[in-house]
């Protein structure tokens, strides 16, 4: 599943100035095959602040792309409470724990509905929880997930991203159901996944979205969503909201993707943007629903939601609340998409998404990707996505503010412009 | 498989004081069932230094039990690693790292053979990836473990986890050899285990072992795996040595527990104390095992590797280095055991380990649970361990220290006195 990508290819590496090279060099040695770089040209970062990275002679990077440092690079509210609490205690849930509870407790009046805490370190490890739940709730096992989907990287997890492994590459008990990226409407994609599972003779379990639907191309208000969840949950599976991309106010209006739908969720996963870049990720279940996989199973997650990542996930929600980036990610998401239609270039043919989460669909695949790269050169950083790497992704700390946008606006122009 | 264990019993919530009744009941109101704290009266930390934690009234319980923290609770010069990177920046693999790099590369030359480093999160992670790996590199599926193994959560390795999910919760394309708790040689036990893959059909891709065989109850000199290694690679399979619980030292000699036995492992997993707390892991795989699965899979995970992570590795491996931790480990330790062995108490049944992990086997379960209890009571933790939980666990963090030893034989000497 390895295309033509914004993936720096190593067999150029002889164009890149001696240190570089010799760096990339001795990286391929170390790290191996199975890790990429971004770029044509690779960059190395050694300082961030708020929505810019810089390098080693100092120069600012504009970064529209990094969605993990959601308060802003080093952010120091957030570096505060992991120094502090690192230099006090670092250690796990089998002692007791006032601020895991608390902190569990505020999670928890987010959610629409009632539910339970476990904490992971990784999206990927909430995803593969998730499922284990799913499972030992229903009895069944089929999962349905998005046609592009990507969910993680755990043997099960890759199992239901067909982004990663490709359709064939998929568990034998997951569909991928063709939408949103077909003219196939989503609750008649996902009634025939069902029907495709009901015909194997697999029950099932559940049906998991990314709810902004971000590797598909980013469909924050899709069609037939809720339609989708009821006939799943009437075939007896459930609905996990995988809210490790929309999560955590990226939309611009509440703290998760699925609440613009008005559904509550059997299981919510949640990861990345959790505690700014420390591992943190946690699953949220309705108690029912983890009661099956609670009796019959002990779960230790030897870091998960151990006293340092605790510091870090509570910091960074204190970050996103007093300086209302929710609110910052709507007004100034809101100025991006429009100052990007307003530049009225035809090869622009789309501008979708929500908050600080834009698709920007282009003409095509190597015009998005020349577009990436020229980008990078003006000290602009964002990526390609979508299952033909024609949409420019823009995904931002959530702390881009008015100079920020002007900048990109203005960069892009350029590129526009000159390509 | 949640049988009687060191494990607190909700159903006693009554019998705590009133604010730990009160946060012992929010925590399970907020965390859910799967969840379970230590003891039968839980414990609650607010600090750390060296092998001690300290309560809020500030009495100090020696830590005889938590290998994660493997410098020591609260190392200064971890957290200011931490604590200055985390201020800089903290970015993830697909910008160039020259601190990533190195520090892979220096893990590497800790092993015997030709490497490369994937990092990952979390123990479970590197030990997920692993078997993705041995699958691809052989082209089989099958996977043999210890009769008691314990490799991790992911739904994957939950399947090779029988100490987790029971004989029957294994993936069906795993078996349990039975050794090295029973009387069966270990050799003798694997090529059962092969022969029972080939009369199901089933190409074996890896045996993945503890090197110190912790939840079966610690054996760090096992006689036969060489032999059950040769065996496996006969057959076409890969040995994969899974460092989380002796790797980085404890056994008191060389960095990993598989040096015992001068074998070359075709991968190796490393996890908890390898930044001390802070959630780092990682797979080191010869480069032509990891060839196939580089050559068709991207692998990106997301924190695994970021800039804080390896901050926090490299600290903790320049404090094991500066402070000979691994001597420490090793005269320490036996101490330690000398002094368990000297308290010629016929109950103790037997002495096992190296290093800084030693199993003490005890007359039966109640015995061993009572003991662990009334450590606690003495401020002295430690757990229970092995197949019928008759063994002592104590696996301290390696700073362990001589007044630490007296310590523990003294609380030791008074529990086996009125026991």
């Amino acid at each position: 599943m390895v295309g033509p990508t914004t993936y720096f290819d190593e067999s150029t590496v002889d164009r890149l100035d001696a240190r570089t090279a010799d760096l990339v060099r001795r990286r391929a040695a170390a790290l191996g095959p199975a890790y990429r770089l971004f770029y044509r040209e690779p960059l190395e970062f050694v300082r961030g602040e708020r929505a810019h990275l810089f390098d080693a002679d100092g120069v600012d990077y504009l970064d529209a792309y990094n969605n993990v440092p959601s308060v802003g690079h080093a952010n120091p509210r957030v570096v505060a409470a992991i120094a502090e609490q690192a230099a006090r205690l670092n250690t796990h849930t089998r002692y007791l724990s006032e601020a895991t509870v608390a902190y569990a407790e505020r999670l928890l009046a987010t959610m629409p509905m009632p539910g339970e805490v476990m904490f992971t370190c990784t999206g990927s490890e909430a995803n593969d929880l998730a499922l284990r739940v799913a499972k030992a709730a229903t009895g069944g096992e089929g999962v349905i997930v998005s046609w592009n989907a990507y969910h993680g990287i755990t043997t099960e997890i890759a199992g239901i991203s067909p982004s990663l492994v490709g359709l064939d590459g998929m568990a034998p008990w997951a569909r991928a159901a063709r939408g949103p990226v077909t003219d196939v409407p989503f609750a008649e994609a996902v009634a025939a996944s069902l029907r495709e599972l009901d015909a194997a003779g697999i029950r099932p379990a559940a049906l998991i979205v990314d709810t902004v639907f971000a590797s598909d191309g980013g469909f924050p208000d899709l069609e037939g969503l809720v339609e989708a969840v009821a006939a799943v949950r009437a075939a007896g599976g459930l609905f996990i909201a995988d809210e490790v991309q929309p999560g955590f106010g990226r939309l611009g209006h509440g703290m998760w993707g699925f609440s613009r739908y008005g559904i509550e969720p059997d299981i919510v996963t949640m990861g990345k943007p959790m505690a700014n870049g420390h591992p943190v990720a946690a699953m949220v279940a309705r108690p029912d629903v983890l009661a099956p996989f609670g009796r019959d199973m002990r779960y230790f997650n030897t870091y998960g939601g151990n006293s340092v990542s605790i510091a870090a996930a509570s910091a960074t929600l204190d970050v996103l609340e007093d300086e209302q980036l929710i609110e910052n990610a709507r007004i100034v998401g809101g100025r991006l998409a429009d100052g990007i239609r307003g530049l009225s270039d035809e090869r622009i043919l789309a501008v979708r998404g929500a908050g600080l989460f834009l698709g920007v669909d282009l003409v095509d695949e190597a015009f998005t990707l020349d577009v990436v790269n020229a980008l990078r050169d003006r000290r602009v950083l964002l990526a390609a996505s979508g299952p033909g790497n024609t949409t420019l992704k823009i995904r931002p700390p959530l702390v881009f503010d008015d100079a920020d946008v002007d900048r990109l606006l203005t960069e892009l122009a350029a590129v526009l412009a000159s390509s």
